[in-house]
């Protein structure tokens, strides 16, 4: 293999994910905003250091799979450290607002983008596919935004991530059905209740099974000689059940958060977040900036294109926190809003289903540029206002806060 | 990107690494011979569950380069942390016997080879190459050994690894000559001149001067905002180095070894150490694996070729024992011996040049075979008898300083 090819691509993309991290964070932006648009820098689009497409200046691109496998591998990562700050308790008492958030937070974009699809001059199988590329919430753009601003543990955050694993699953099911519109034969109702049933069977077992194996079982995890055992164990589990995952169809991110969920209740708890922030520091970039890579700005240089995007993204947008917010309305008003707007990010799930569109012949080159910057441009604009609600919110709780310890003060000064 | 491939080929390779290294160490056998095995085991050769080969069962196998990449940076990682635990100062004052070790050490093996390759019939520029093929030490496998008996503080250890150095620097000069001689035009030895002083600058910058640099001026690395940054920038230093050695023409591993030597000189040094061994206890088994994998067993099923494959090893052990064991003699018949054997791995140095000779049409697929099978045996024999060698000096020295101690008690008494 090339050996210093590949090891400046790898440079390349990590030294831009650290540039475009800092400065977003200098100026008071989420770091995965800088890291997204550091990929698009460095990518095709702009400078053309480094591509994640097949072929590159008329070769094969030799750093394609190995970059498109660090990206997932960084994702994977990333859900499986969430899943470990996730407990299974926690996730339950949020359980009915999360289905909703889920569900009503699905169907809402889903018309919406058919609706546009159709007025646009689109046939009724590609409005259904484009309406599909609307729907699907990624989980590690927010997730990685509520780490960041320390808000894993709050309400709204545990209903954004249960809704976005029950998104996933209805999402994936969705695209069994349109993606079968297209060919031969149609839709068959046997495949996709097999295909519900597995999902919900895996997710079940994995979270609630697997959690109770490690309540009680954890001595397991320290038995083996090597000093990183737990730590090692507990990648085994995470790449494993994201591999097996995606066997049965589902994004494999969901399968390493619900291994990550089966760990956070063992004792290592705390050991392994430690170790597995460490080794995302250097994995996980590559996830963002590989995302950002893949926007090709020239299918966009019309006006027409660019108010098509705008517009579309507004949709996505809306679609998201009407339907999400109103999922989450058991929540009040405010919390509301910060369920709808951590629910826009379509990132990584948008694209899969645009390259999808592609391969199939459903999209042509400009409807996969569109959606793809679509997914894109909510995973820019979501990070931000969510990052000014949080603070927000927390500020209003900290002066209630301050107010009631002020009362309490006073009553007793009256006491 | 197929999802479930490339996450079902990184779990088989890091589990059967884990197994691997959990026997051996049960065994009492470094864990490096466990990962080799392990590799040798669901590689092509055996159970073929995974494979490095461009092709796999007629289809472009999307694995091979994900893996190569994760085995490169896996051994790029290792050698930064072992440079970690290299003061320029401790390497100074092996200097001398360090490049003995690596001149003599690759001449002997040299005229081993090639005499047996024109012996058996070979003409002079593939014996030449076969040749070229038994001079140079994998710096990885012996320093992941000496690492694991925590042995990389004693003096044998920095013989063996300086000595790598400039074993790395030679070899790749001498395979400028020898790959040279089968093409028109023959050697130009202004290329060489060019190669040998573009080596040496970079050996003395990075080393000497990162070393500087580092030491005045390491409130660098806690400069940018983000919480993992002097490990952030240590990798990114790692990285590239060895992008940057790789592209004048050494392995990319001296490279981060020389990064790693730099930054042993910051007080970050345990903090970094620390979390890069987190990191490689993700990455680095892949490295050994895939050097496992490589292995074609069928090309050997005869008892000519095993016979052949026995003598080679031989002659290549032998070889690097008496030259890098006569470089060594300053320091006493034992550690001689103990540095000896310590130059014996090839690994996948060996690899490289045999996979060169293949390409280049200078070897057949026998030959190749034959060579690979050679480095991975001289890897997975010397480990064992490596670690022997400590645990005998360590007792003696032990011993030693018990009777001296003894000595001095019984002084006292009689004063």
């Amino acid at each position: 293999m090339d050996h210093s090819g590949i090891l400046f691509a790898l440079l390349y993309v990590f030294v831009a994910a650290q540039i475009g991290a800092e400065v977003a964070q200098r100026l008071k932006l989420p770091s995965v905003v800088g890291e997204i648009a550091a990929g698009i820098l460095i990518g095709p689009s702009i400078l053309g250091l480094v591509s994640v497409a097949p072929e590159m200046g008329g070769h094969a691109n030799s750093t394609a799979e190995p970059l498109l496998m660090l990206s997932e591998v960084g994702a994977v990562l990333l859900l499986f450290s969430v899943g470990l700050e996730t407990r299974l308790g926690d996730l339950r008492k949020v359980g009915s607002s999360a289905f909703q958030v889920g569900v009503i937070g699905l169907i809402v974009p889903f018309i919406l983008g058919a609706l546009w699809a159709h007025f646009s001059g689109h046939d009724t199988p590609r409005s259904l596919f484009i309406a599909a590329a609307f729907v699907a919430t990624s989980a590690g753009i927010t997730a990685r935004v509520l780490s960041e601003l320390g808000v894993l543990g709050r309400i709204e955050s545990r209903v954004i991530l249960g809704a976005a694993v029950i998104d996933d699953i209805l999402a994936m099911l969705l695209l069994g059905v349109v993606g079968s519109l297209g060919k031969a034969g149609g839709v068959s109702v046997g495949n996709l209740i097999f295909s519900l049933v597995a999902a919900l069977l895996f997710v079940g077992i994995v979270a609630v099974g697997g959690g109770r194996i490690m309540r009680e079982q954890s001595a397991v995890l320290d038995a083996p000689i090597s000093p990183h055992s737990p730590l090692i164990l507990s990648l085994v589990a995470c790449l494993g059940f994201a591999a097996l995952g995606s066997k049965i169809g589902l994004a494999p991110i969901i399968g390493s958060f619900l291994a990550g969920m089966a760990m956070a209740e063992t004792p290592h708890r705390e050991h392994l977040e430690k170790r597995i922030q460490v080794i995302m520091a250097f994995i996980t970039p590559f996830f963002f900036v590989v995302t950002g890579m893949q926007i090709e700005l020239a299918q966009l240089a019309s006006w027409g294109s660019v108010g098509t995007l705008i517009f579309i993204t507004f949709l996505a947008a809306i679609g998201k926190i009407v339907g999400g917010g109103f999922g989450a309305r058991a929540l009040g008003a405010k919390s509301a809003l910060i369920v709808g707007v951590g629910m826009v990010p379509r990132g990584e799930v948008g694209i899969i289903v645009a390259t999808l569109g592609l391969q199939q012949g459903v999209f042509d080159q400009e409807v996969y540029a569109l959606i793809i910057a679509m997914s894109l441009l909510t995973s820019i604009i979501a990070p931000p206002i969510l990052k000014m609600q949080f603070a927000n919110i927390q500020k209003e709780e900290s002066k209630a806060g301050e107010e009631s310890a002020l009362h309490a003060v006073e009553s007793t000064g009256h006491g």
